[in-house]
């Protein structure tokens, strides 16, 4: 498809990997699924190149992540990275990379990707992107919805609508993380899907939608596109874009938007939640340890060792008798937590930011 | 008492305390019990010098230790460091030791102390200490006897036989290690003690000994005699001391010496023989734990926190929501370890020579 493009959002943060992620270092940049040392955004892009060329992947990014971005994705165009000066949530985001890949070419399609998910089945997952996008053509804006395998509360959910042909739904209602009792409902109703996040829609439709429901939002996309036209885009991304709305794309667009259609699909997708989600998704030994080759690991089983630090230390890493932890090295910080609780890193978090204060 | 002397041995390698411990960072050089950073040798000297000046405290240690433990005892003199080329275990350390000291004071008396143990009560110690010196003077050797306090399988033992007056008993038999059965008929038995491992005895009468039961190692301290009167001790201890007969003091002269004394005594006495024993000697906050003051610990109960690395890192150590654990840190390892597992930390360290290898 030659009019097809992607965007890559990675201007996330994320508090959950601490101490792996920081804001300088946030998860996308960090490889926390699968094999190897392959951070999630380089698995990301490298999944899609066999439907999308490096060309035309996009990478919208946070102003002091760009370099360490573009440093993990050597082959994209150094002018497909779009470098935020403020963070202002997904709709902002949305709109200034479909307003300059419009100008690249008015009738591009978009695919809208997060940068840090984890896709068993990559195949699968490329043949739903092709669909989706040929759903976008007939609609407002597609998404992919996930079909649910487990009462998860970590996710948002999608409920499916009316039957739009070719095995496509409208979407009837975007619905938020549930509890576990609705999340049990959800997942054995039929009607309900997790929310993938990504999105897909032509160019101009997104911009007409924005002009629309956000129409201050336009307006700076307005201010941008004329200071572009006049070869000065920079500086004035500079001045509007931190005055932009800060609203997601979903409460800001999709909610409001008619003919939203949603394709279902299964392919193995996690949104890498937890260090718990990633321990699941890395490849483990008999003893369901993911763990370095170099770990030294006696009588210890289902632990997750993340060796995260940028300097060679030559330092061993022993477990012994131990089941069921995580242990994360990074530069700065050693992290002991029962994989259980990984949702409970952001207490030591909150812990070591109230000590440094 | 001006004739009092102290001979701290302290040639131990050791492996119950990987990763801290290594050939070249033996036990008694880390601080492993109590409070603060306090090497275990640094405690063991400072502990007696209220009765026994820093001139007269000698230490016994190997060669490739010798620097390194002369560091942590600045205020020993250079002369009294005794620095063994070869181990030969503790008959010849001993022997050494009081050759060297009664050619100092014909008329000595010494105490043999470990170098890596912790005492609780350190006043109790002291007066226990001057009793065996006393009771030294009327026996071959003398040594002190610990009121078990539980049924401890890691000591041996000492049976107590007739009773010499002055609260002094002779000493019936050594006895090993022994099993929990038996250990536990020791300990409600009245009868045994445990063996501390410390000596007392007047220099002669402990050459004497050695003449009388290892002729062999006194013909070596003869020939070290000789050249030490000559001056030339230096080169003669290079040549003799790996020829000498590699044996206990306790097989070779204290199980056929008659005579031997036993002081009993109590003052929270341990041989800091592995993680869990360092934890229960250490300062701990109310929550159980043992760990540095920059640790930070959330939803955690009785871990021992041990940072032993030299270099700083600035790494924050986080544990959340473990228990009972030990993590250790050190310049070239990471151990997580389950306290109650600590005897096991030879298997991990087994498993990284193999690598190595």
């Amino acid at each position: 498809m030659s009019h097809l493009y992607a965007v890559i959002m990675a201007g996330g943060a994320g508090t959950r990997f601490w101490p792996a992620s920081r804001s300088d270092r946030p998860k996308q940049l960090l490889p926390l699924a699968g094999k190897g040392n392959e951070p999630l955004i380089a698995a990301s892009v490298r999944r899609i190149l066999p439907i999308c060329p490096a060309e035309r992947v996009w990478v919208v990014t946070a102003r002091h992540l760009t370099d360490a971005t573009r440093a993990v994705l050597p082959d994209l165009p150094a002018e497909n990275f779009l470098s935020e000066p403020a963070p202002r949530n997904t709709a902002p985001c949305i709109g200034w990379a479909a307003a300059a890949i419009r100008r690249r070419d008015p009738e591009a399609l978009v695919m809208v990707l997060p940068s840090d998910h984890f896709i068993g089945d990559e195949p699968g997952f490329r043949a739903a992107l092709l669909r989706a996008v040929e759903a976008s053509k007939g609609c407002s804006v597609a998404t992919i919805g996930i079909t649910p395998t487990r009462p998860e509360t970590g996710y948002g959910y999608l409920e499916k609508g009316e039957d739009l042909g070719a095995g496509i739904r409208a979407v009837h209602r975007f619905i938020e993380k549930p509890d576990l009792a609705r999340a049990e409902v959800f997942a054995s109703s039929g009607q309900h899907l997790w929310n993938s996040g990504m999105f897909f829609f032509r160019a101009g439709e997104m911009l007409g939608l924005i002009r629309k429901h956000l129409p201050d939002l336009a307006k700076g996309l307005d201010r941008m596109e004329r200071a572009a036209a006049l070869g000065d885009e920079a500086a004035e991304i500079d001045n509007v874009f931190p005055t932009l709305p800060s609203i997601s794309i979903d409460h800001g667009v999709m909610e409001k938007a008619e003919r939203v259609a949603v394709v279902e699909a299964s392919f193995g997708w996690s949104d890498v939640g937890s260090w718990q989600s990633s321990w699941e998704l890395a490849d483990k030994d008999a003893q369901g340890n993911a763990a370095p080759q170099s770990a030294v690991l006696v009588d210890a089983r289902g632990n997750l060792v993340s060796d995260l630090r940028t300097k060679a230390t030559g330092q061993v890493i022993a477990l012994v008798g131990v089941d069921d932890l995580a242990v994360v090295l990074t530069d700065d910080a050693l992290l002991v937590i029962p994989r259980s609780r990984s949702q409970d890193v952001k207490k030591a978090l909150d812990e070591v930011k109230r000590r440094t204060k």
